[in-house]
């Protein structure tokens, strides 16, 4: 047993000593690591890091850790996260009216396979609310059209606010959030199909199954205002064929959909997940 | 041991009795049906077949069964085409620098896996010349510039009829062929990257790695007037992370194109594929 | 819209004149076939056939298609079997104490993806009558230990007769049917991890962690006397690496259960799967 | 550009302060880190891990690096190894008749992909001795039987010495080695088909086409006393269906061989690859 452990998500300019500097203040206050992954990006001449450690037999006090290191990333220009393997983060799952992601998103965090609190579920449109009764969470119906986008927005943003939320799904919500929303709640992750190769723009199912494409595909991304250009956690692909009709297609789509999204939640919660640019480090 | 067979590929507007009569023709005339796949696409109304019969007892000379066979598809309105396996088609293998595909499928083709003639290799470029060397091939380097490509393209036709080429083989030929070309010569196969999402234009492979892809893919098909539009004979994909550079991407990136030509190769060969719209059957 | 159809699926010694023969039976009396999918196993000198039509315009009354296709199979010495596409197949699920599968087959009935009436789990262990109340299934718990196994099959198989049972389900069931159960009842399919190379016995995913291995799969069969070898349906595999821990591996590996087993299921509601000597043919 | 690197492999107990003492080690010499992975085995109570760092600017001269290093992994009860990206790795490659693998390497190497040299290839058939003279490279033909085995083996190990090879390929060597070789010479990459379900012993391409697998694949793995039981490298599989004959199979398995093969020798050469217990960490 690990026992409950720290988690730091760090990315600086690349220099020497770096890894030395961040091993070496978990070492000094008695810490074990249990996880050290590194990854430099010549590129972008840029350090990224994740390391994890066990609380148990570390000598700072939980609450010293954050202004401990504070001293020690301030001078590397770093960018981090401080995470504690204790804390239960807490989820609202926003959907429209399929709900083959929600309920597995609900049953996984059933079963003890995604650690969070699922308090909240949005909805522009009421057909999932007995889904929501029948695990006993909270549902508000929230409808959106272009002229009310943005006091329904205001009201959304309350109720993460209200429910202390810390990450929202998207599970086949179908509505653009507005910049101004991303920049007040910019964790989310959305997931949508992706094809081989692409088709941007409405029916896309329709249009892979005009070109006879061999392969469907789904990406789980973070939500950035660049709709459905966010960085990418997770994706996967099925094999189609020719016997396959636009509603196979959907079916397979939606199969991939659950689990592409459901993989890139619990990377995403067990702090795996590291963005920098507009790209992901995935310390799988 | 199945001997000789001949492969009939058919496209008509749905009606009853196509398989019946379909297979009363080969019936009739004392054919044993070795395979016989059938698709009916209900949204364009549309029924599609391959049958493939050993010419061992069979009642009609070979000579022969093309105009039979014509007296019942004309009333049908039917497109079709005819196939016999001992026929050895002839391939041009086009180019441009890179020899992964080329050596792919020279390989194979020794090996005995493609079965075909390779008299021609067409490159704009000089550098392959040595590999046409090496497996005794006649290797013409036609320079491609805005101002010679019409002209160029005529002493690339000429070729194709002087060689008596069946198929062209874009092998990572960098060029765009005009509409004109494409007209007068259809059967060709291209192999291009895909990714998910796909990135148009140029360096793809840059972009995927700054997007962060997860997933990287080929796509075989035919070529038609709209550049990397056409039907999809094969696609296949592998799965890269964060550490894969640009340079391990492209690396990646050409093991699939190998192997996804060469299935869309193998698949063209054995007339196991029958195009309609801008999409494919594979009777696989 | 296709409305109902009729399908055949036939296996016969090869011999010339079969696609004919079969495609002219339904042609005769003014069915448009649909499907039409053949295969011949050379090396067994087997032909092998699915056949699909519409029954809206077919002449012979449903009840008369058996006995007419009767006398035209008998010649053949064909296997065959004729289904209706309104007629719904009733399941039993049987399991001991995980729910993965469970829930995902109750799910995608619920959803309308698997169309078939599920009135009956069985189980030899209580945990998840929970689960069948809340879909509203009549849920019996029939323990099973060494002495009691062949009174306790007595039992099974009068409930399976009690509520007209066409398939079984073994949904992570974790006990060995004994050959004459399967004798009475042949008609059940099986789900079970699968690995490369593969580990018999007790453990595997221990030992697949033990041997490092990098891809994890799941097999969903038929079920024979011989355990676990039975005709295999449908196959699939996840990449797993040395950061996965036994546990990891056994979440994936559930997810993999879930997806291979409801696509085998699917298969065979819709009548695609035809099984011979050990093996199956899937006219997907 | 990276430049020269030196990379240390490393497993020992678990402990703390691990981390912190490697780098801290680099770091005090001048040395930029530029991939730092860590694993730790729970179960083993192990740790493990690659480091890998620039020389420019490194002030211990190359060859104080391991005595200086030693003197930390003592006391640690570490295994550990050295590499220099600079040191171009002398590979054999042995074959018997089949040539996809060894052409696969020889043409992957001759593109740079591979870094090393191919000075032997071994044989105990001389069917493919065409194929190092078409490359330049010595062949030498070693028959085996029962008798000769142990001092044909002796003839084999004193060409590896001759030849100074640094690391032995089974590129579809058909022959088992004795535990004497292994001990002798262990650094020994093989490829072999692998199915899901397993097929061990004899005609595995047959049994795996008698049961109707649905999913063939490949491993290569270090070779240890126990057959086809040592550490994986890599795997992969690829799809079949019915319609896929014995020798369809067989195609298919060697165009996988080729790829987990190729992929396998480069991890391996990157000194990515450390061994424990019967597995393996791939610090991809």
């Amino acid at each position: 047993m690990t026992g409950t452990t720290a988690t730091l998500l760090i990315s600086c300019p690349d220099q020497i000593g770096l890894v030395a500097k961040i091993a070496n203040f978990i070492y000094a206050n008695g810490g074990n690591i249990i996880h050290a992954d590194q990854h430099t990006d010549f590129s972008a001449g840029l350090f990224l890091m994740r390391i994890e450690w066990q609380l148990e037999g570390f000598n700072l006090p939980r609450g010293m850790i954050e202004p401990a290191f504070a001293a020690i990333a301030k001078p590397l220009q770093a960018s981090w996260s401080l995470h504690f393997s204790d804390t239960v983060p807490r989820l609202a799952i926003w959907v429209t009216k399929q709900d083959h992601c929600l309920l597995d998103l609900l049953w996984r965090q059933h079963g003890g396979e995604i650690r969070a609190e699922i308090p909240l579920i949005i909805s522009n449109h009421p057909e999932l609310h007995s889904v929501a009764n029948q695990f006993g969470i909270e549902f508000h119906h929230i409808p959106i059209t272009a002229e009310t986008k943005i006091e329904q927005e205001a009201r959304q943003l309350e109720l993460l606010r209200e429910y202390r939320i810390d990450l929202v799904i998207l599970a086949k919500y179908m509505q653009v959030l507005t910049p101004d929303f991303i920049n007040f709640f910019p964790n989310i992750i959305n997931i949508h199909h992706s094809f081989l190769p692409a088709f941007a723009g409405a029916n896309p199912y329709q249009r892979a199954y005009d070109r006879g494409v061999k392969i469907i595909g789904a990406t789980a991304h973070y939500i950035t205002a660049d709709l459905d250009q966010g960085p990418i956690i997770e994706q996967d692909v099925v094999r189609v064929s020719h016997r396959d009709t636009v509603g196979d297609l959907i079916r397979q789509g939606k199969d991939l959909e659950r689990v592409v999204l459901a993989r890139a939640v619990r990377l995403h919660l067990q702090n795996r997940v590291l963005v920098y640019a507009n790209r992901t480090v995935v310390f799988a």
